[in-house]
């Protein structure tokens, strides 16, 4: 029997990624844990994002993942390094496949990226796009998130939303979509930029990269999916809603039983 | 021993009415229920958000509370009519408040009404305003309680949302903040609406109703103020900063045994 691939974000937006590492993987079990009760993550401290990362990877080590994807930006930015140096499966987040997907996108090397005020804050888009030879224009959009749960992303609070933030965008022809949840506004976002700006998701490309190093298992399939999830089911299910909705069995977990999950993890169990 | 006061919301925004209330009765304890796992209420489906009260009700029972407070106009708009009718305290919505300060406020009878997709979808502002004889303009805002939980609430986001939202306003001279979240963004509406319009806040009517009805208590105080948060409690403390942060001890609470304790109250014991 297969172990299953471990998916986690602050909220729904990384369904968008889960949905699509299953179009890749559809005989791989995934196990996808929204921490709903602690959404959103953006605006939260780093070391906060960081001990709820830790909590979350530590649960998911419990029911045995093969690996683990952070399928939220702003937790890769905070979290990757940290976990993947204290977790013995493999770990992947969102950023690479991004700056990667930009790389190969971009025909005059100016992209920008769009992403929480934690994403963008932490620089790490920026010192990697410039790594590779890009130069950068970067603006967090700390609302965007709330537009896209709160089900407007084709309203005019969105296009509002947009043309503020994007207000100051330079000749670019590449835009990441340094949030999972911004797919849902990209024809927005387009109406903005115009159909000259490339945007990029990086789910497509984290899906690419998972599927390929996992390339060597065949299980027999078809996948299972089950969504643990820490705010309660209903609420869940009526958000996840905004990104086409949730397949699968739904399971509530205590938040606080987590927390101390997250203790334990600190001291020694995270490792194994 | 004195019972405690009872107020509840969705999330942090009930805290300016908790605050009023305890500047009127600063010798009476209070409990602060804050369902942050499944905030926010604004465009949550009418039953769902009165199962939640319910749930919330109940366990305040539990806590033998003399009273009960919504703190939070969705859940005034959807549950009070009902809760009241099944539970033996004396339960105080914000609504009736409102109407009653705008009533007080108006010099033209011409009065607005703003709050969430659901107290707005409900029309009971429109109609208790109008039932006391004003002319009433009503617009849903639904991104400004996450402007207010962002730490938004005087930038440059906010200013863009209030002017898009105020844009069709016509000639009022009284406009309720119909959200509990919304006093923290007065400034920016003020911007908006210039100083020929007053805005009215549910609080200060609501801690005076409340003050008024428990006149004949007389605790020895001081008093003491405990808060249940379902979404975690670092959490709870980061997002509550924005309302000025909060004393007294803060315990975390189970969404999932909560909406169980909701299923007994459907049965039987909510009535006591």
């Amino acid at each position: 029997m297969s172990r299953p691939i471990g998916v986690f974000d602050s909220g729904v937006g990384g369904l968008t990624v889960l949905k699509a590492l299953r179009r890749r993987l559809p005989n791989h079990d995934f196990v996808y844990f929204s921490d709903t009760a602690r959404v959103p993550y953006g605006r939260k401290p780093k070391e906060m994002v960081r001990q709820f990362a830790a909590e979350i990877a530590f649960f998911l080590l419990q029911l045995d993942v093969s690996s683990i994807v952070i399928a939220c930006n702003t937790a890769s930015a905070s979290a990757l390094p940290d976990l993947a140096n204290h977790i013995s499966v493999p770990v992947w987040g969102v950023i690479d496949p991004g700056v990667e997907a930009a790389r190969r996108a971009t025909k005059t090397n100016k992209v920008g990226v769009i992403g929480t005020k934690g994403t963008i804050a932490s620089g790490v888009y920026q010192r990697k796009l410039e790594a590779v030879g890009l130069s950068v224009w970067s603006q967090a959009c700390p609302m965007f998130v709330h537009v896209v749960e709160e089900g407007l992303a084709e309203s005019e609070d969105a296009l509002v939303l947009a043309r503020h933030y994007l207000s100051g965008m330079p000749d670019i022809d590449t835009l990441i979509l340094g949030c999972t949840h911004y797919p849902v506004l990209a024809p927005v976002i387009e109406q903005v930029t115009g159909s000259g700006v490339v945007l990029v998701s990086s789910a497509d490309v984290t899906a690419e990269v998972v599927a390929g190093a996992l390339s060597h298992e065949s299980p027999s399939g078809p996948g299972r999916l089950t969504h643990y999830v820490t705010g309660g089911v209903p609420a869940y299910q009526h958000t996840a809603e905004v990104i086409g909705g949730v397949e699968g069995r739904v399971i509530p977990l205590d938040v606080t039983r987590l927390a101390d999950a997250g203790v334990i993890a600190g001291k020694d169990t995270a490792t194994r």
